[in-house]
């Protein structure tokens, strides 16, 4: 091993190799402190070149590779299991391109969320995924995870929004799929193999991807419905009036808005009674149009509005996202929570919540449900917690039995147990439980010939 | 082969495996009478059980299987070369469901584009994938070949309009991918594996695919511009102006326009003088906005816009398209041609004809070019032909030549030299000339662990 870091430090520079605890400390948990490892060392390559050499040592070596963006995952995906070499790609940060006429960019793998987000504000563009972690998240983990948020209903999640990507497969070659192009029928699609494959199948090291007109105006309403089929109707009627406009369409529960306003210093209700159910939901137009004025009118037809504010500036907008945003941290204040991070044909929303709801009281009377999601993506984040501490250990430690009661659920309805996380090491295991012998059968036959020694993220997802 | 034409019977129904000259004359000839083949025999399994049926029978006979949709493809895709048995799709035409909430179809892969269209129309949605054979076309087709047509730059290819994929593999089991979600992040994506394979993975048997909201009102422009440069920032202050209300935007050269008005009975110039090149575009709207204001002033802003005229009825809307979509059909009329289905960077649309017209000049001077396209998705066919037939003869018979040098400037420009067409039997070669020898291993690789004994549609693609 001692030869294998030698050459690693030959290859990228001794101080870009790190081997003491202290300095490898901060790769090997993940930032909810869920996940643990070991690694024999971090190494961080500066160029897609750097990166070839290294896999390329660690599989002449058979030493396996983790790879990690900004270590964001909720599923354990980056962290090693032991004795992996970790390869950050936080140095890769680097934004190659900018193409206004194409509307594309093409970035490095390190690059954060966010600084792709602002590059394309630069240039008059918009990028449009987003999700909490952005500041830190990388976009090559946001590729390798398919990452989605808040507005995939409008735009698509991280893979929709890729045109090409370079990436090092486990061998050390590069494979450079970097094309900018909107229609390409020339062989298998090969970059949505890698995208979405939490790393088992190879690096990625750059993206192109799309980039869309800045819309010029916003609508942002606050809006109390009675239920989640409420909601999922004000969706459809909102989209049949305003077509794809809508941007955003968030539903919060009362419990998940208690939280926040409990724990969020200086959160508002933002209506004068609260509601069961609540939905948070955005227009984006251009110049010609006035989303404000759309979005009276199509709320004024509305059946199942209980109430609603619009937004009249820009700091009530960021007041009533915030709401949003911060569940997940009001949440973390409150106590460990079970979550559960669950798509189904929005049409089966409702029908989801209710079943769920139901099994969850009979099986763990007294549960909270923290339920608040992305319902026009059919996504929602379905959180289990109790009140009191010595109850909630109880409950937490029923985890396992809980994710059954749930994700039997969301199976029976068509749905996905992992919507937008990832399976990493979180559900590796359970995964097996929902898809067909024929699906993993396929899945391990890809895994075994495009990395045939294991060697690639070795203990997620497979 | 008798035993397996026998066991075919009984599993499908003897009035289903056809075998006489007659009968399986139409399945062995592409529809522009390029491709010819020989079959040992066409069957015409009607549900997804019996294609299963018909794949393992051939599989046990290690005989190969020809997957066929509306048999209207352009690169001799669907073309037997001798011996296989065709699987014809045509049988398996249903529209399984309609989800309104949550803008899904899900139907069979023999399902006519057309038919799709009018299913999703009946239910108040759009689904907008729309070519020119839509009438004939099965949606299987479409999808293994990923096809494009004129609104892509809005709503995506075939690929982007898919949710999930039935399909049955090399060795007759079948893989149930029908899933209708947005998000769903357990695994690899196997759909797009078998989306754009032109069946060389396994066949589609059906899909879930993504319907959008209905647009309610629409304006149509014809617009004299000066040259492909103009019409590129023409598209780039238009999406600037009025966003993704832009749905086609169609670029027209003044020889493709002419052969129209020769061939195509009541075709008319509609403007008064032509131009050199002419776009034709068009703005989806929802009710609240007008499309005719937002165009105008966009059109009024714009700096190399010569003339303009807006449709200002359906019956002028449509005659504007027919302009379009008759070219094709116009240049079959003129006699043959060479086509090429290019695709660049939308930004560098303007640097390719440049260059394609001057290197096609000098090496074949006196030679007419046809271009015409999707601009927007930088997608153009480049089509050649000389105007007396015996000099266009000899430019016929130099083919070869004329694609090395269209195609030697889509590659140094990071194009395609397959947009929408796909590969199949056309391009199988000449492919292997531009892909790295990194992209034709995977490629084989995949192809070899999904169908190991090279059953599926051998001699297409690879």
């Amino acid at each position: 091993m001692s030869d294998l870091i030698a050459a690693l430090r030959g290859a990228i520079g001794a101080t870009q190799v790190l081997t003491s605890a202290d300095d490898m400390a901060a790769y090997l948990t993940d930032w909810r402190g869920r996940y643990q490892g070991d690694a024999l060392c971090v190494v961080r390559p500066g160029t897609t070149e750097e990166v070839a050499q290294v896999v390329h040592l660690c599989n002449e070596a058979k030493v396996a590779m983790v790879p990690q963006g900004g270590n964001t995952g909720l599923c354990g995906g980056a962290t090693p299991c032991g004795g992996e070499v970790l390869i950050s790609l936080a140095r890769l940060n680097r934004v190659r391109a900018v193409d206004t006429d194409n509307n594309t960019i093409t970035v490095e793998a390190g690059c954060t969320l966010h600084a792709v987000q602002e590059a394309a504000h630069a240039a008059g563009r918009l990028f449009p995924l987003s999700i909490a972690s952005e500041g830190s998240a990388t976009i090559g983990g946001c590729l390798s995870t398919n990452a989605g948020g808040v507005q995939v209903l409008r735009y698509g999640n991280a893979r929709e929004l890729s045109l090409g990507i370079e990436a090092v497969l486990p061998d050390g070659r590069v494979w450079n799929g970097l094309r900018g192009l909107r229609k390409d029928n020339t062989g298998y699609d090969l970059k949505h193999l890698f995208i979405g494959a939490e790393g088992t199948l190879g690096l990625i090291t750059a993206a192109v991807l799309k980039l869309f007109p800045l819309p010029r105006r916003r609508a942002t309403a606050w809006v109390a419905v009675a239920s989640p089929a409420a909601a999922v109707s004000l969706l459809t009627q909102l989209r049949s009036d305003c077509g794809d406009a809508v941007t955003a369409f968030e539903l919060i529960s009362a419990t998940a808005l208690e939280l926040v306003m409990r724990h969020i210093p200086g959160s508002r209700q933002p209506l004068a009674a609260p509601a069961a159910w609540q939905v948070l939901l955005e227009l984006s137009e251009f110049a010609a149009n006035n989303p404000d004025v759309e979005l009276e009118n199509s709320l004024a037809k509305a059946t199942g509005v209980q109430d609603a504010i619009l937004a009249q500036n820009e700091s009530q907008r960021l007041a009533l996202w915030r709401l949003r945003e911060n569940i997940s941290e009001a949440q973390k204040i409150e106590g460990f929570s079970i979550k559960h991070d669950i798509a189904v044909p929005v049409s089966r929303i409702a029908e989801f919540v209710a079943a769920a709801d139901a099994a969850i009281e009979k099986h763990f009377p007294g549960v909270r449900v923290v339920c608040f999601g992305h319902v026009g993506d059919g996504n929602l984040h379905y959180n289990l917690s109790m009140l009191l501490g010595v109850e909630n250990a109880g409950l937490i430690a029923r985890s396992h039995e809980a994710n059954l009661v749930v994700h039997d659920i969301v199976h029976s309805l068509g749905g996905s147990i992992s919507a937008e996380h990832g399976l990493g090491q979180l559900k590796r295991d359970e995964i097996k439980r929902y898809k067909s012998e024929t699906e993993m059968e396929l899945m391990q036959s890809i895994k075994h010939v495009l990395d045939s020694h294991g060697l690639m993220n070795p203990g997620k997802m497979l």
